[in-house]
């Protein structure tokens, strides 16, 4: 039986990669290779008195249908949060979402057509392209370097792509790189934006896990013809279980993202956005994030100095100031895929992700994503050590 | 600020019916409008422990990111229900959704270029519509009678439409009319689609609200050749607040909707799938549904002896043998959408859903669904009584 399909399935493919990453779901494998939050952080006491009270309190409401964008409570309490962060907005200018993934989505959705084009990192978020790729879009990409997308390149992007509609960056602790776009550089992207009429997709759900240094406006901040898309995320600061993210946007975009959410799957969960309602009204949700920062602020630590301990001097990795993960360089001919599967997940037991599926055009082999997040201190020392010394002993060879 | 938007949302628009029905959520009017569940049935005594043993049992695992498709112990539970309704089928035949919705959304997403004709029941779920227009098809419709689709009609207008790709139907107490699809058009139906070459899309959300006569099996139980994909949901029968439903298909189909709900979403609120599961675990779901099922049944048949004692003759309406809705037919000239603005809010304060919303092409004004599942028996009958006495003195006069 041949099923006709629709052209865009030719962009939507099983993932090699995450193939071989199943393949690491063996328990006696290490994997630093998902970006999920360490568990033991998550706040279960909270959140069994929120559900609690939230299906006990008034469970008839909270267990029936509810308004699409989400409720106007949860709204304001988000919205609340985004201008203690420097951003102007109301419960109109939120949109509630099945975490910030769905906003990649809707916003591809409301924006693209088939061939028009979206300018991306290189690298990016891998979960980014697979979102917009049923839109069936062209990608142009902008070099990174420590200070994130490098604004000359993007002006020249833009030249090339003069009808370029969308821009997408993770501005905060990028995934994968873990680097941050400089203040300077927010401010010049907004005027490129402006400038060039496109509109700018800043997700950002780890930037209230800053380590060190001083926490940069977001590119919404900055926006002055309501050009900015902001996605957030309760994922990595609460649970990703509860699958809560939202959008902040003008009132015109974010009504026209709400009908699109109505169309995709009606609405969120009512318990869950009542139960995160009920948890930023009840308990101190900064007091929970400065404890994730701490903790994550020592495994990264923990983890680079592994790195530098056991690695060969020839592989570079990146030094976040937050966020999850660190992004590591190896000599330019090194195929990390290749290596993985012959090497990492036989002999050293250990998995990442292999960087070249996070490239949106021509794929550079020799870069890897390690996350630090999920793995205790000891697990951390162990997957680094053994997989530093596996490099090692076959570099040397 | 003119941001320029994909071509598709030009089919992406504010319902005016939505507005209407806004200004309905006054307390004092009495809605038959929403397709709300009873809150009054929720088992919230069951729920509050299976949210409490999953948070308190294994909560670093049920708010964790889970499996894009839903956890296998769901998906295998999804599947023996089905099997005991009819249908052959495994776990690796389901997708957990988010609610039904997500299943509509995405079935057109893998099927649908711009201008693929879907045929649709006429009327038909509004929803669908919602969730299929930003993938821009053409519609073709069926007419239909008590007996749901006419096998002969849908014969000829697969003779003008030989490239249609899905049909969409809602064969069991249908959305709007409550009228059900008999056995022996399910069969001619599945012999058309091997015929014409189309996927059918089978949306039974209020199938197990059978309140008299014999079930007849689902279309996918004649299915022969993998063109049937089912979607179930857990809103009409647990509730609607969870946010699940779920896909069953061939295992090809279901592994590319996999991909798409990984592209839209990532996944479902794993605790929701987890509170579900355990919920089929530890408790009589077939129990509690039997109860809903006297219920809507008392609620229906108190609906329909209301409309008997108090509407016009000249008003015809639908006898649904099991879900949530009937179906009146007004004189040809009769504009339902009219008279609810202008007599039946301000005068009865009454509310119902304009029949024309529910025509994919030719809208007919002289329809309305009401809902009789929200409502007490107390408000039933003193909102249908002034209904109908507002239509016997207006038709009258």
């Amino acid at each position: 039986m041949n099923i006709r399909l629709a052209n865009r399935m030719t962009r939507v493919q099983p993932s090699a990669i995450r193939e071989l990453l199943r393949h690491g779901a063996d328990p006696r494998i290490i994997s630093f290779g998902g970006g999920y939050p360490d568990s033991s952080l998550f706040p279960l006491e909270q959140l069994e008195a929120v559900y609690h009270a939230s299906i006990a309190g008034d469970g008839r409401e909270a267990l029936q249908y509810t308004v699409s964008n989400g409720p106007l409570k949860l709204r304001e309490q988000i919205a609340s949060r985004m201008r203690k962060d420097g951003v102007e907005c109301g419960a109109d200018n939120v949109l509630v979402l099945q975490g910030g993934q769905q906003g990649l989505d809707l916003v591809a959705k409301m924006l693209i057509d088939k061939d028009d084009v979206i300018v991306t990192e290189n690298p990016t978020f891998l979960g980014a392209l697979i979102a917009f790729n049923p839109c069936e879009p062209r990608y142009a990409v902008v070099k990174m370097d420590d200070d994130g997308m490098d604004m000359d390149d993007l002006e020249r992007t833009l030249k090339e792509n003069p009808a370029a509609k969308l821009l997408y960056t993770v501005p905060d602790f990028q995934n994968p790189t873990g680097v941050t776009l400089s203040r300077e550089r927010r401010k010049r992207l907004v005027e490129l934006a402006n400038r060039f009429d496109f509109v700018i997709l800043e997700d950002t759900p780890y930037r209230e896990l800053r380590y060190q240094g001083e926490t940069i406006p977001t590119i919404k901040s900055f926006d002055t013809e309501g050009r900015v898309i902001y996605l957030g995320s309760f994922s990595k600061i609460l649970t990703p279980g509860m699958r809560l993210g939202w959008a902040v946007g003008s009132e015109d975009l974010i009504q026209r993202l709400g009908l699109l959410k109505l169309a995709a799957d009606t609405q969120c969960s009512t318990l869950n956005m009542a139960a995160a309602s009920l948890f930023l009204d009840k308990y101190d949700i900064d007091a929970h994030i400065a404890t994730i920062r701490r903790t994550y602020r020592r495994k990264k630590e923990l983890m680079l100095d592994t790195i530098r301990r056991t690695f060969p001097q020839d592989v570079a990795f990146t030094e976040p100031s937050g966020g999850m993960f660190t992004w590591l360089t190896f000599p330019e001919n090194f195929d990390t895929t290749r290596f993985m599967a012959d090497h990492a997940l036989p002999e050293a037991r250990v998995a990442y992700v292999p960087g070249a599926t996070f490239f949106p055009l021509e794929q550079q082999v020799n870069h890897a994503r390690l996350s630090y997040s999920t793995h205790t201190d000891e697990a951390i020392v162990q997957g680094i050590t053994a997989l530093g010394r596996l490099l090692t002993s076959r570099r040397g060879a």
